[in-house]
């Protein structure tokens, strides 16, 4: 078994960005979590506070069919002109490309983006999941980003809803089904250095 | 954080008793899989075969509505002629009430029989699922239960739906899903000594 790359899912305020940062230091690895966003701003044109707020949240739709067109897609965003696709969707295109090119290049942690489905056929790489009880996850998302006691809740209902969707729509699979993953981790009760541990432990005991 | 009680839940076929054992030997706990059915067989006066058929296997019902008696019920197996229950409904409540009395006493490994839900009030449970890719369980299932070569995937398949719809039934959770466990591991890519070994590791490091 070797894990040249690491992605991890998460559910908001779980610590999945925290705990991946700490798995790419400690075992030497690139790291993407916003990093990505970066990248895809500099090939798109698009500005990164717009890029962050859709790239990871897709309006609910009815269907169900995957539109997976990286594969024909090109950097240049006049390319997209040519597909009936919205700006979501070339904006998953983009990311996509972007994920299969840093995995092609060195070892490195990927956080969130669907980064297990789009990999899926490297036999590279480590799939985690983190969750965590919803109190925690709250109270997580009112210490780390500063979101307003009041509006906490609903954001962490929001998110969840809205990354389960996208996932849905994008892979066809059930976000936090375990069988999407390698190995899926309760950040509530491990915590987050216990969850980086043992990631660590597994890629070292496996290499 | 204090394991004294691991469960197992597991998809067939992805040799979830036989990494439940390796943990208990390795952690010197008592272990219940099969021997549960032993246990339900004394107390109940029915035939472990009937058991072992009916106890982790209901039909599909419609109804998500949890039917849980095993609070008030009794040893006895007349006092389940007070309850307008199946006798599906009358061994989960048996199996639920051992469950949990084996639970208070010594530090164990149980497999199977929705464990994780049944001492979902414990706070020293570890709650683990097993699962592997589907064409993995199958050969599994041949070598290891001695399923004809032609039934097998037939036989997986109905193990997969029954399992569900007895969590489902029992718990209103989804089978399966990462938020039910602390910790899920794909014995496809880990082998089953592999996921001995995490657990094992796991259990050991949080001490």
């Amino acid at each position: 078994m070797q894990n040249r790359i690491i992605t991890i899912g998460r559910e908001f305020g779980s610590g999945g960005r925290f705990i991946g940062k700490k798995v790419a230091e400690a075992l030497g690895y690139d790291f993407y979590d916003k990093e990505l966003i970066g990248l895809i701003a500099e090939k798109s044109g698009y500005a990164e506070d717009f890029i962050e707020l859709n790239a990871e949240n897709r309006d609910n739709r009815t269907s169900s069919v995957m539109y997976n067109v990286f594969a024909n897609a090109d950097y240049a965003i006049g390319m997209f002109a040519n597909f009936s696709v919205s700006t979501v969707d070339q904006l998953y295109s983009l990311q996509s490309r972007i994920i299969t090119e840093i995995a092609g290049q060195k070892p490195c942690v990927i956080v969130g983006r669907c980064a297990d489905y789009i990999l899926r056929k490297r036999q590279d790489c480590l799939n985690v999941f983190i969750h965590a009880d919803f109190a925690s996850r709250v109270e997580r998302s009112i210490q780390e980003y500063d979101i307003p006691e009041k509006d906490a809740k609903k954001e962490v209902q929001w998110q969840d809803k809205t990354r389960a969707s996208h996932y849905r729509y994008y892979t066809e699979n059930e976000w936090g089904s375990a069988r999407n993953y390698h190995l899926t981790l309760d950040s509530g009760l491990f915590g987050l250095d216990g969850c980086a541990k043992i990631i660590i432990q597994t890629v070292k005991s496996f290499e």
